[in-house]
């Protein structure tokens, strides 16, 4: 038995770099994320943060729980990852993007209206998605999900990346001090239709 | 607006190849997928195939139903793709390898016992998972899941590839001509193991 | 002399799909972009068409020139392409993203105030730019050019990818037949503002 | 002479990362590998590794010398690594995968039988390789080789990745403390099979 | 407003890892590029650089100013740059390859003749480029620019990596310490022809 | 039996995407390699071609065995080939590029000088390999071999492509119509010099 094990001992490696690299959150982070923990165990795999409902008593009447690398490092440097949605009745996700990947929606509980936009900006893709139905939203388009049932929603988006990231359009505008001026230029959108917008999701400028 | 429209057009295309390219399935296929169908609509991109229960009246008490390129060509080109799990009390997916993806699972009826073994073979990482839990195994890397608990089991798993594969190690050994003898010298395993698995998976040789 | 020929002869391949493969758009389609060209000549990787000032007389004062593989089809599969932008004074590229690369600006006459927001929304990068400044709009990310000054304004914009599409919010919004509800629960947008914008940018439903 | 150093001297980096990256065995690990050395000379770039007739007097009657970049840090980030592969009369290479790679073999000395099987768990390719031919087996799948042959064999197993890893099934089954139920449950193996190679490959439980 | 932050709070990330990653010059490299910076404002991603005419004053009469990951930081780990040529009359950029992108030309003022060879060696592709012309050169293919005309030129080269390389094939012969015997054996260069080169570029041995 | 075939049949497809995509080479080829054939056997993934000795007998007393995507189909969208090096005494591999792919070389038999320069052209990485020792050769980089011993040596040089492409500096100069101006302008070689080679080499012009 001891030979077998020596000639093959190679194989042992303090790190595992070439299996997974489970993210050190405190660690340097590079162009391919985080930095490798140096010891881990089952539980760096394993995340229950998806298994609760999230809170929908707010603007949208929708949650987005992610387990992206920042809440699941263990998906850091698989390109791989999943966030959960919960849309009460009449709850909306947001025309979005993911700037870095694509999504693979799945619907578990009630129906949601989804659909996306090519980016010849002619073309809609969208539908009513029942429950155990999926559907795909090719990398960096936007996208939109909406509960127009009558029961709430479940679904579990998947993405291939370990970071997508999220843009939400009207956060990206309204949210922060862009200047209502540049917003108006770059959006046709009224004077008065911003500053009710910045008003409502906390903009200024 | 005829103007804006005008020095837009080149925005159009008949293919959106920039955008994504649904699998021409009877096109052909090279390195990086299937060809692109030349006209797509909404139902290119979602799948129902999901929705029902897989058939576990067999040998593993399991099924697994995949939404690969194959079954819905939305994901061609995507990088992504997913597949639904059953599993009956008792069942089991047994041991395998997708060559080319890494894994998400999402529990979502029922327990599994899931796992998976890192390159260096010294080191098992395996958990019970409840309902919405989630975990990844990495690219390439053996892994199971198993249904220990008392009622039937549902789970899906992403993957960051359109097209992962599955290999099925026992089936890879037993299902098929792989001569008894090469199977012996490369698995350690009896001959007359092998021989009774040879027949219960339907090999020869 | 011969013989040094003979020997390195498996070095010409009709295709030379080891160093490019320019685009034949006839051909079919894949993931990876267009089919390779057969046969080449000098001028399949030389480009004319960004050498006129753009047409701006349009809504946006703004042209935005292309030469992405479809319009050059030397770039396919060299992931690389460039595209040209005049903006008169007070023209505007709209808010927009491109899904899949990265864009590096560079201004050739004029001045341009330019900006993109990070995916936390709540940041904004925008600077006024000068004749020779360079900027880069990270992969996927919302970003903006407006002429501000007092001239006519030229940029150039490169990309790493042959074929990075660009998707222009309120066209993707506005220009196609989205419905208004739709548009209403996925924007926040007052319903009048969106029937005033579809009626200047050519939507319907 | 020196204005063109001048005009130049921008292309001297004391790290050189645009073309090398040298595996710092000490310093932080990443997804994409070790971080990059800050000084190196030509023995960073040669490995002798190799020249020695790997020890097969083991349980297999074989032995793998791997050049990956643990062992030989130059070839990290440059996605290329090479093992010398020696086997006695009788000897196996158990089966097994590389997670993260293709190989392609090439016999030195001696013959070998070498095989894999695709996905589909149908299709068994192998053959018996003479001096000097060459193997390719596809990223991920199920492989071995033999030396069904007369003579010690030696072999070279190049792969595309710094860092393949690899997996061989039987002893990430048997060499570990995977539990005996789990192994009979998820490869149809008896019990007593399973405990007979326990005992032989040092596993537990 | 509150509730709508609190769920959406998870979006904001210290890093911003998923959108981009300014390099660290002084953090540790790896072969994906240079680490984050860990606060970022939008002086990262503008670089004023190319905006000086480069000093042509030297032995090619011509000058190459990057703006790599080295000199502008904010492109690090995005797959883009561009650097800035220079030709005075009769000025030349020497026989040249980029290990690790393709290059994109874009000519601003003057001509400029360029040409690549494709790696069968049979096949030049040169052609006079003049005011707004673009030419692209495949990736490692040897390629060159020569000022012909009768005016200095300025020319822009777009690359889909943050850092390129560039090797100047007669400063990699001539401005260091390769033998001139390993020269001869390896260019079929006379002896005399060596000697005298090494004597202009500063080369030894 | 058949239950468990029956839920499994989905793996089975005609061509075995996820796996490999043997090159058909009358196919259509697209950027990302050639067209998958429809019926393979093991024979595709075997090649014999570089068992025989090649011929030395010409100008650089040395020859070079592909193997790559044209010569052996199978390694067709694999990301890896391999080729032998014959070097007679005093034979020499002229200074050359692999465009798209690092490269590794074994010493089979003899000894070989063999070297590169990294892109900064000031440092030179160079040193006699023996038998058994790898050297490896970062992508893109100027690199030789040069047969300084007393006996035949034979290397075999793996690579991280399909098609690594390979362009000999001095055939790329010399061996087509390149003018000589040009080349006198872009390698700063002394006319006379250019007309040898060019006579030596086969070129024109």
């Amino acid at each position: 038995i001891i030979p077998i094990f020596f000639s093959l001992s190679f194989l042992v490696s303090s790190t595992n770099a070439a299996d997974f690299c489970v993210g050190d959150l405190n660690g340097p982070v590079g162009p391919a994320g985080y930095s490798c923990k140096k010891t881990v165990t089952v539980n760096d795999f394993v995340y229950s943060g998806l298994a609760a409902t999230g809170n929908t008593s707010n603007l949208i009447k929708a949650a987005v729980t992610p387990a992206f690398s920042a809440q699941f490092p263990g998906v850091n440097g698989l390109g791989i990852s999943i966030a959960r949605l919960d849309l009460a009745v009449g709850g909306v996700i947001p025309m979005h993007t993911h700037p870095g990947a694509s999504e693979l929606i799945l619907v578990m509980h009630g129906t949601l209206l989804a659909g996306f936009m090519s980016s010849d900006s002619k073309s809609v893709y969208s539908k009513t998605l029942n429950e155990g139905d999926i559907m795909v939203f090719p990398r960096g388009l936007l996208h939109f999900q909406i509960n127009a049932g009558k029961t709430q929603s479940v679904a579990f988006v998947s993405f291939n990346s370990a970071d997508p990231g999220i843009q939400i359009f009207h956060l990206s505008m309204f949210a922060n001090d862009l200047p209502t001026g540049v917003i108006a230029k770059t959006t046709f959108l009224d004077t008065a239709q911003i500053k009710k917008l910045k008003g409502v999701l906390g903009g200024t400028g």
